[in-house]
């Protein structure tokens, strides 16, 4: 149950109205999103109590999700940074190499991408690897190069936040901070991501429910931070044809359910370049704000999953037919789904 | 391995290449489709033993599943039915109730979705279903509605094909013959369908991977039909947000593994029509030749399956939709997946 | 829900409870089992109108289940056939060939697995092959031969059931119909089963919930068939490392659920005879009342499933363990899993 | 591939042989476990190029896992701590609540254990939970009671790590360091555990293959730590009649795969009380080195996982149960899982 605060409820207010809740039995988590002042409030039911002055309104998602509910922001909330925005109604392409290699590398890449139509760069510095004995990443240093990169091709760079050790590194130096599919359920790094003011791109667990997944931008949005970007990336399952199994319902139910942009990272999910455009289409049809794809202007000599990046040329074609498709559909490329989701 | 009969071998040089089969110690196993003969060969290779006369090459598909494979037909197998075409390069669309109720919902219906831009009425008579217990289709009685229905509006129909006792019945009155999640390893099945000489829809098994409803299609094709449309309709996962996920990688594999159409079920997979729009638009925009969908008169008031069906009003507008789509591509709906598989 | 029909109500009261129900806007299945007639009433709750003569009680199972439901026969069902009990509080052992391939093979196989401890003799003559280019059994001639072997060596045996057309071929060779993974969805197959009045062995859909397993049992149960031998089989997951995911716990839940008895089957689940032993103690100690194991003179040449069937030796020492942890537990087996579920 | 150094090669020659690694192309990772370093090479075949006076031998795995191949300790691992020994052969039981609340509920709970036969204590400070609005557990005061308990009653004590920046807390309070399911994949979590020098306890996540499960603990030994319990606590499927599906193949397949001692977490599989004594049983027979279980003095009241949590009814009775398993198979429990396992 969320209680929205008057706006001019004051500190004095705020903690009368904190008493108030306690004095009920209940329990409640204070968030300052959308330039205003939520209650998070457990344990309780308040519907006829809610007569303490410092209430503007009381809202019930019925979900176990709270802030995240669409309610909360009914027109989409839009996450601006350097330039880029995701969330607007447009369709947003994040692209780049899987790893930060060198800067060599990423420069080109990034040149390429940008001029294709990408708004945002990725690139890893901290790989989390299923061996140990396999390239970890660049760690600070590749931070630096992308930060380089970024500022000499004027393109935001999203990259990932692996140990709340290094949250002050990636303060530093990223515009994204990027949580991967297997920190989903991490919740300190989220809720640490959530206190350091940037946006954070957070990837849905490799079998996180869309409801789980809800949950774990929760955590993030709890610490007053609501510019968080859900990206669907494929889940497990026993087909092993593709290395996860993009689940693109979740896309519409999550544009229906949330206010927070939603996009698609077709490169995880197949593995495999060559159905990477397809998906990105798909994922585009069914609504999403963007979608994230890794690529590489060698792809077979990448450092990290080499077989899934595009090559310059299929992203220039992919990037023509997302074109096509937004054409289709208007300016706002989501037409067809906002038409779906109401 | 496939050995491809030269069209001028005659029985007795067929006769003579099996017995030399033999006599290596293989097995094979004859099919004529595509107006040729041929060889499915087991347990030996042939690489350096081709001097019969009656061999005009040999194929090695390199995967389990035989003349399933691309390579068969590289242009496509394009399926014709009472004046529909499904994968010629064209979108078809698939719609209709989930079960036959009587005459005139099924007439309403029809004339219905006809005007609106679909070339085939489904609509089932033997049903499924979980418990014994609950409505199990009008039957013959079914099949009969479907037939008058379909004559009456000029439209071909297809319904599902639930025991191998009624084949005589099926073939009387379906034009297409659905093979429905529940029956997809249901070999004998398959076989006799495959033996009815008519168009089969086969779905994925729910817990099917993609080789499998490949190997599936392949008892089909092995008695001589090559009139097999495969429909993906979402797969069991942990996932409860939807009743299947839409294993929507799997249109972009099937187009580039088979010459077989492939077409999607949004409705079977999501569970609930405001997820079937967004669905469906995703699966033409990943390349499929068409979508089935479950659409009623009154969806609420539907004797099965009502939270999935689609209202007119909804269909219409996912029609407008699919329009859009597959007019940015130009005529053939398909051209960014065709880019996307070579 | 289900009506209980008073034992003296004779066929007049019969049908006048039909008519009550129907008067009151309801449906009705009657079956007859445990030499007792119920009304499986669907669409009214009859809490307030029980005062119809013919009924003796009704039950509410609170479950989409109903006459599976362990309150029908709270003891638990046994099945008797040939000798054999399955479900008595003893752990019976099902064994042989996956399929069989000849009389000695099956001859040979038989006479060890009887001596060693077997209570059933299982094998195929009709097989479910993904491929239609490989063994698909001997059909009838398999029949005929377990039919011999079975009475030369005084042991019933359970065979699979593929096709409705071969009711008859079945019914006049085996001792318990199997019904296997494939086809657990196939309900006109497992309604024919039903009527066909032998003991039914059940194997779990690879993908079906326990819930699911239980709704297909009650397909069998609703034609006045209780001789229905539920057995775990492993289900479908993203493990990769056996052929399906033994489902440990579905046996404590149907034990609790249902009053049918409950067996495993650890060779299809594990795919690698190493891993069938460990899973068959494993069975057992969580209370099934059996397995069902593969086993082969010569596993390695055995014509279909090679890799998972026990060779004697591992058969034996199996036994072995199987009688230290029943011994463990008294006669009744499964006094751990008994105390455990209530 | 590894390379087991000469215990007399001296730091010389261990700085000698990795120049010579190089020097042909390959890179290494040095470890030192079981009082022995190794090299775990990567990038070269050594097979040919054996000859440095430092290589005592050389041993390729034929897995991704590499130090946790059973051959680096064919008897097997076993892990001791205060007291406690765990792959010793015998059966192990680890119990305590869900979560430490007070000081008074952990020492009645901890006291009942032990004198039931527990010989390590449970119970967490650091909750992970789905939502940031529940119990988040104690925290550092948790970490005191359970320090407190422990010597109090004289048992070691397991307890959960999260958070990299907990490091020193987790050393000074903890003898058991655990990796929870949702961080089974955080590698710099794994890593610092392993860099701590306390046995760890590692959990199997959720949707984490065996492979993937041993890759994990490879992380914690390539830092010189071999002190590592692997336990299976159920994976994510499409069935939700349990929490989890307890995977338990897993454990034979451990068990052969793995010198690592292996244990199995029935309460968080199953998610409901009355089916935890029947998988702990079935974890035994199948070859676990041991269990870990959530008991609670008053379960309905826990403040976390409260439907899961044994009364301690219903553990005395489980460990009566247990007994007769172990007692069965002579003091070895697992004798039956190591006679299948060869």
């Amino acid at each position: 149950m969320i209680v929205y605060v008057r706006g001019n409820a004051g500190e004095n207010g705020i903690a009368s109205l904190g008493d108030y809740i306690n004095g009920l039995g209940g329990s409640f988590h204070r968030a300052y999103l959308f330039e205003k002042t939520f209650f998070v409030v457990s344990g309780i039911d308040m519907e006829q109590t809610c007569e303490h002055p410092a209430i503007e309104k009381i809202f019930r998602p019925g979900t176990p999700y709270q802030l995240a509910h669409r309610e909360l922001n009914p027109e989409g909330t839009a996450v601006a940074v350097g330039g880029a925005v995701i969330g607007d109604g447009c369709v947003s392409v994040i692209a780049g190499p899987c790893s930060v290699e060198n800067k060599q590398q990423l420069s080109e890449i990034a040149g390429f991408v940008k001029s294709a139509g990408a708004e945002v760069l990725r690139g890893g510095a901290y790989k989390l690897r299923t061996s140990p004995y396999t390239f970890q990443g660049l760690g600070e240093e590749g931070l630096k190069i992308l930060k380089e990169v970024s500022e000499e091709n004027n393109i935001p760079v999203v990259t990932e936040f692996t140990d709340t050790r290094d949250a002050d590194l990636l303060f530093q130096y990223a515009d994204i901070i990027q949580i991967g599919t297997r920190n989903s359920l991490n919740f300190p790094l989220l809720q640490l991501a959530g206190e350091m003011g940037k946006p954070v791109l957070l990837k849905r667990g490799q079998s996180s429910t869309v409801e789980e997944f809800l949950m774990a931008s929760e955590h993030i949005l709890s610490r007053g931070n609501s510019q968080v970007i859900l990206c669907e990336r494929g889940i497990r399952t026993f087909e092993d044809a593709t290395r996860n199994t993009l689940d693109i319902s979740a896309i519409p139910i999550l544009k229906r359910a949330t206010h927070l942009p939603v996009i698609a990272d077709p490169s995880h999910a197949a593995g495999d370049s060559y159905l990477v455009p397809a998906l990105a289409l798909a994922a585009i049809a069914a609504g999403a704000d963007g979608i994230m794809v890794e690529v590489h202007s060698a792809p077979q000599a990448a450092l990290s999953d080499s077989g899934q990046a595009l090559s310059f040329s299929q992203f220039s074609d992919m990037m023509e037919n997302i074109n096509k498709i937004t054409g289709a559909f208007g300016k706002a490329a989501h037409a067809p789904l906002r038409g779906a989701e109401r």
